[in-house]
């Protein structure tokens, strides 16, 4: 994997770039699609091209568990298994170890974050089945109970066998609600696994770049610390973990791309409002992966430049205009509010496929505005113009 | 519309045509895709058509139930309405008010007959909501219990508003275990009602091709004297509906067909099995409809030229080969039988739309390997050849 920088935006953190994997160019900064078990919901990879995606990942946790990576990889590996020719992404199945419902020693929940990095943590966060310690998280499957155990070796090696051009270091990513003791074993941990990670990952070689994760939680000493230790280790790039809270994010953010090295592209796990997308790149993120534009689509929930609307609502019943007018989208080139109303209320699938090919368009077609604004130099006017009729909810 | 026979199959009554509508051709023999509510289910419309269908069947009842037909007709029409630029059919309703759970006087359910041809009949036919009388039929919504009535100028005024190139005459399709008695005074009613049906067609005006519907149960005397009566009337094709059992609707299409005048298309309404298609071909039919190959698709169950499978089956998790060897679909040309059997275990919606796809392309592949030996005279070798490895289910 190579990473360049194209433009650096003068005053802030923005850079445009390009990382070329194995499987093509992603252009930065870029939206990730996330496609949970090796599909994205009620999208074909065709359609997911075709609305201008560069780059999907996986979770590993859950491809673990189902169909296994084994059978991954004797299917040729994740590109082949989805039929996604694309580059691809894997998370190291942590945030999940977590979200089963354990830090070490104690029991918190995630329940109440603002995180939205998977699609099972609402079911599966209800009971702690997982337990944390030294050497790694052993948690209980959400499917049917049974007992499994992630190391960060084990964590690589499962990586390995999925076969993804990205792949990230096992980490343990904390509670917004835990104490800062708590938070600086937890960070000290994930910096003991970040080394055994790369350490497995030199071992099994191959061509996969690997990514280190940044914790720290909300404390500007501990988040420093942990870009500079993770920064410090020989990993390809970086993904920045956590929970926030909606006005401490761009804070956090910086403290850490300000010590990162800067040749080396940045990951903001599981956070893609339109508005973090600004913030974001503003303070140096170069890729965002986030399951927010599949899931507010299948429940009937669309992005429009004036903030988001939900299709179910009785004056669209009649609104024979596209969800969003100008939109060059597949769905909003064929299809009315009207028609996916029709279509919510009769319980078909292709709603889900119609409004999460319009939620994932409008963010690519954002963060490629983004990108173009911060190679010409227009960042401040697009986020200025951006945010003033976006409304937020 | 215009029905050309390019070639008849000497011995038999099959033959190859084309149906030339408003919205393009339907090379016939053809199979008619279902789309009850205006999509076909968790499909989008290029996708139907890049799998080689030619013309999709949306049902009259659904549709002015929800959205409502006076709104599919301010969106333009079916075709507008549901981004399907190709010719388009609609039934005339009557299926969905018997299967509503009325016969005339009696309360006679369909449930245990082997027609299918519509989505909700498993639902609905539980309680008897709908009671026919010689004006039409008053049924309750099986949305909201609210209470409807279709006559037969009801019907054609709610199918002239959806806006479909080939719509049909209001019937009343009887059951199986109907007496000959109910059965006479139900085909009586039909002919009085197809008579009605053409008079508002005609009144209403406008490009749409009505076609008639010739019931008589399973009696060869009644079935005659349908197709004389319904035959002798001025509709642009026929529907040959009622309900059939497996072994008697070879012998009944073959009483209805000898007798309807050959210059004009003839459908089968609701049948679509691989066998059907070979026999219905035989005895005359141009075009069938059928929501089978997408409602097994959902529930897994897939074609092959051995039979039906059902992916769930513990053979096929670990099975990298595709659904059908040599199938030029495309989920046979990107996925494996172990992706199919993940989705499916991972209640992914893709499974359906992926095992949908492959159903469709098996069955319009079929019929269009049925047509070219019409045209070749290599039917009865075709039809040889393809019953000997299939396994009926």
């Amino acid at each position: 994997m190579k990473f360049k920088i194209e433009k650096k935006l003068p005053g802030t953190l923005a850079r445009a770039g390009m990382i070329e994997t194995e499987h093509g160019v992603i252009e930065t900064p870029a939206f990730v699609v996330v496609g949970t078990k090796a599909t994205v919901k009620s999208v074909t990879p065709e359609q997911v091209k075709e609305l201008g995606a560069q780059v999907v990942l996986a979770n590993t946790y859950h491809l673990y568990l189902q169909p296994g990576d084994e059978l991954i990889h004797t299917a040729g590996g994740l590109h082949n298994f989805m039929n996604w020719a694309g580059p691809t992404i894997t998370d190291s199945g942590g945030f999940q170890a977590f979200s089963l419902g354990a830090a070490y020693g104690q029991s918190v929940s995630k329940i109440g974050s603002a995180i939205q990095r998977e699609e099972t943590s609402d079911q599966i966060a209800e009971s702690p089945l997982a337990k944390v310690d030294e050497d790694g998280v052993t948690f209980k499957s959400h499917l049917d109970g049974s007992e499994h155990r992630f190391t960060p070796e084990r964590s690589i090696q499962i990586q390995h066998n999925i076969g993804a051009d990205i792949i990230f270091a096992f980490d343990e990513c904390t509670s917004p609600t835990a104490s800062l003791e708590y938070q600086k074993q937890a960070m000290a941990r994930t910096h003991r696994w970040a080394e055994r990670s790369l350490a497995e990952h030199q071992k099994l070689g191959g061509g996969q770049a690997l990514f280190g994760i940044v914790q720290g939680g909300q404390y500007q000493d501990l988040r420093e610390e942990s870009a500079r230790v993770i920064g410090g280790m020989d990993f390809a790039g970086f993904g920045i973990g956590g929970s926030f809270t909606e006005d401490d994010i761009g804070t956090a953010v910086a403290w850490v791309n300000k010590i990162l090295p800067e040749e080396k592209p940045r990951h903001l796990l599981g956070i893609g409002e339109p508005q973090d997308l600004f913030m974001g790149v503003e303070q140096g993120i170069d890729t965002f992966d986030c399951v927010i534009p599949t899931r507010m689509a299948r429940h009937g929930q669309l992005f429009t430049n004036q903030g988001k609307i939900n299709i179910l609502n009785a004056q669209f019943r009649s609104d024979f205009t596209p969800p969003e007018a100008g939109c060059q989208c597949y769905t909003c080139a064929h299809y009315t509010k009207a028609y996916l109303a029709h279509l919510f209320r009769a319980k078909e699938m292709t709603a889900a496929t119609l409004a999460s090919i319009h939620n994932l368009y409008f963010l690519i077609n954002l963060i490629k505005q983004i990108r173009q604004s911060v190679l010409d130099g227009s960042f401040a006017q697009l986020k200025e113009q951006f945010l003033l009729t976006y409304k937020k909810q």
